[in-house]
């Protein structure tokens, strides 16, 4: 499942036929899912009627093919609550939401913002831990009791940190009805081996074919393949996520990369600012070097776009 | 100059004559201007339309007898810079903003929000460093570089690095222009002898004349005066902000004194919860044990509403 | 290969027959080397003439049986390779050190550390990335140069970042001769997923048949058994491991557990202080609850020594 | 009173002439002690016999003439209390001790580190709060017990918490047998201010006679004066230790500019390395415009020997 980047227009706009071809691309790789609206869709920096707007034109090209979910991440309660109740209305399957991440919240201040969230939302839902990001990782106990709650979903773990998850998996898989999903993509074959239920990985924009790939040889035990694909997954980290400075996301290269492949623009919403003409360039060879490399996807390259540009 | 908080009913909604009363107490105690929406306003975490109210009213009601600032502080430069624009408006003096508080800004990242939201509000503005909040410290190059703003004021600094506080000092001191604000209290008495402008103190919310009277030595160069008084700061720090928990604000405090001044109720926005019964009780012993020592404001205490209640 | 405690008697000196007790203890559950003086074992909080006693008995205990290396982590390079030369005299087969951990290096300085470490020892030897103790992650610059030093053999690595350890996997698999070990037990599985070349796991001083079936299972690529074995790992993190203060070490529960087991006392090197008795009964309840589970093990449990005291 | 550099030869010997021009040069600038084997000082990457030596050799010139401290810091308390006892014998006048620094204590941890050490040494000692270094910070418990310790003689801070050293300094002005020093020099002024009794500086080792001015004015109640004098601190951070990279100490910088001076070389103790070529310039450029600033000392340049070099 991809955390869809968001194509904007250099106006700031969103970029209507990018999204379009940006979806068609993913689904066509037999993506399981899509997460709108997330850290490398840069949800929070988009004003409100443009996540709108995200949601509604995915929500109609998906047309149902694959569950949509929504970040609907904010500071307010309220507004959170808004987003997700405007999203389902435009058809999207669950939304997915952080902790504020203004003030630090205390485990109990998480506890009651989720609980307070399925309350007024009555619809499914995930929470999403990211406490690089929020500043507070939400605990076990948290967790725990979210599965009290009617509406709530699963996790999806962007800490980084495998043992976390690993105790996250414990709680969740007590259940079948809770989902475990990962969000450092560098991590998705040992997740897997762990438990987890996939992965949100972002390249998975680009070489959406090769995360499903690993996410489907690892349900069918073959850790061998898994290995081998996700070999693949570290090289992109090596080459092209590496030129990502501290602090910045990976939205600039997965955009970069894109509109490599024809798909969309690589224009970023602020307060993040363009790379600088070096830092394309160097993406642009690493981009280049991976494609004689040929490793990508359990099948051969020429079915991936990512190659073929 | 305090950073008010917001009086609000146990419904959310805002609670208009808490509001008037308080601004009464603070004007009455002599403060040199109010700062709405900040820190521990909550203004992050209030719904839009309140964030509006609070603005309308709080300028309809000082009626220009001091400076109006308002935190217009967002992760979407467009909602900053709305809220902006709507405070001015309605009466507003300047505004407040903070880095934005998903993703951590690099340095460039943070000129650029800074010279955009310069450049679309052709207003004057504050930059307001609060680095546990907003993951990031605002740097050197990057206050030097505001001052080619047009409408650029200063800096509040919440950093609690009173080295950072003097490196900005210099730089802001190179002007007539531009001014520079502390936020914690404990150190005011300090930023005012290292050149600073006044504090935007929590504490004036409910003790504005103590405050007031800091800055008023301090100006006269009656330091042993401004140390005498400044340690009744550090009780009240001591005694009551202590008894907030790690990453709470102390807002709850704040607002509890406020309640048994009679002044407005205590509750807050979420996602803070409120304080449970057994904190309640040892910060009412400890506003009553300050009382009896009877060590606050340059002139005797009777004349600080905050011990008559 | 467990990270050895070190048995020590109330009075602060070696408990020389714990020592020997507990090397025929593990010796007898497999393992595949000794891991002296690390942070399990206290090594930096250890007098330098107890630090040569522990190695003098070990070695001469041990007799070749399995590699002894030695932890010889210090602030002062000189001390760390004075030890280590005392090390290979009594027969240690390598030594292990950390960054130095007063003041945090720098990458050059780390590479200019391990240089000189290289150059004046001229025997094999380990670094060890704990960043959490030492302040700084050893780069992956520093790791490559270090292939270049003639006495590398290879990391171990406690940063319980995955990523990292994967990172590091990549460049030490370029050649046959260096290895990579893992530090936090609750993703060794994992770790040998990724390639890794085996764990120094505090819990096989208590259980070392439980952490050897893993490595074993994980070479036959049996990783459905690898998974049953690892979720015993993950119960005593759990139930025992979690019992830790923040700050801690696991050196406390390990020395419990093998006090429940009869191999030696609970005695820690100052600075840290022994459990409170709540928290002593606690760890001795949750011991008794795993042996009712009787899950540890690839065989049946009476075979480990810890459920049989 | 100066945190002594500890001249070295390239050999990584003591350079004794270097430090007998040293301890002549702060001497005569009217410093009121000398704290050897400091982090200025390098103390815990020495040796410790060269331990031994820097503090025979300082004790014999110094002669009694003012107080010698010497830090024992080590991650073994044996150790810590082995070089103070070596050193009262040598003609110290007291021991100053940090928290442990590889693995973080906690306050219980603290405070039994601290009383052992009051214990086994019965000689007068000062704790020493340092956490960037050591991870934790002594907290106003353990201080409020360590008055309770028959040799304890107070605090040094060098947290950079100008708060923090305020509510210590509430806890030890309670007493007028402990002292509290700063150890940041950037905020001098501000800790005089405050209460504090004086600062550990590291640029008293070249302008001696400047931050003795600084104490002396404050002490008169000139702030005027010494808020002139602390600019010109202010100066010389910004200007030189400015030039510092991040985690490196200000030990180059002052060892560089006292070898400008002639009093000793610039090299350091391992792990630190050298500055690059173009850092030195840079130093010695940034030492030649403050020269031309002539702003040093009370008294006119021409008695400051940095100014003659």
């Amino acid at each position: 499942m991809p955390p869809l980047v968001t194509p904007l227009q250099t106006s700031g706009q969103l970029d209507r036929s990018g999204l379009d071809r940006l979806i068609a691309h993913v689904l066509a790789g037999g993506v399981h899912g899509l997460f709108m609206l997330g850290t490398s869709g840069e949800g929070p920096n988009l004003p409100a009627d443009l996540q709108r707007e995200v949601v509604a034109r995915t929500c109609q090209v998906v047309a149902g093919r694959v569950p949509v979910l929504v970040g609907v991440s904010h500071t307010v309660l309220a507004e959170a609550v808004s987003l997700a109740r405007a999203s389902f209305d435009l058809g999207a399957s669950a939304a997915v939401i952080t902790p504020p991440y203004y003030l630090p919240a205390s485990q109990d201040e998480l506890w009651e913002w989720f609980r307070r969230f399925d309350e007024q939302l009555k619809r499914p839902f995930y929470i999403y831990n990211i406490p690089s990001l929020t500043k507070v990782s939400i605990g076990e106990s948290v967790v725990a009791r979210c599965l009290s709650l009617e509406n709530f979903r699963g996790l999806k773990d962007s800490s980084g940190d495998l043992h976390y998850f690993k105790r996250m998996q414990r709680i969740l898989s007590a259940t079948k009805r809770h989902s475990l999903f990962i969000g450092p993509e560098e991590l998705l074959a040992e997740s897997l081996l762990a438990g987890g239920d996939g992965g949100v990985s972002g390249g998975a924009n680009v070489w959406p074919e090769l995360y499903r790939d690993i996410f489907l040889q690892a349900q069918s035990g073959n850790w061998a393949d898994v290995n081998r694909l996700q070999a693949s997954v570290l090289e992109i980290s090596a080459r092209i996520y590496s030129l990502v400075t501290p602090f910045a996301t990976v939205t600039q290269p997965i955009k970069l990369a894109l509109s490599e492949l024809g798909i969309c623009g690589a224009t970023l919403a602020s307060p993040q600012l363009p790379w600088k003409e070096a830092d394309v360039s160097a993406l642009r060879s690493a981009i280049k070097a991976m494609q004689l490399d040929a490793r990508f996807g359990a099948k051969p390259l020429p079915s991936t776009p990512a190659i073929h540009g």
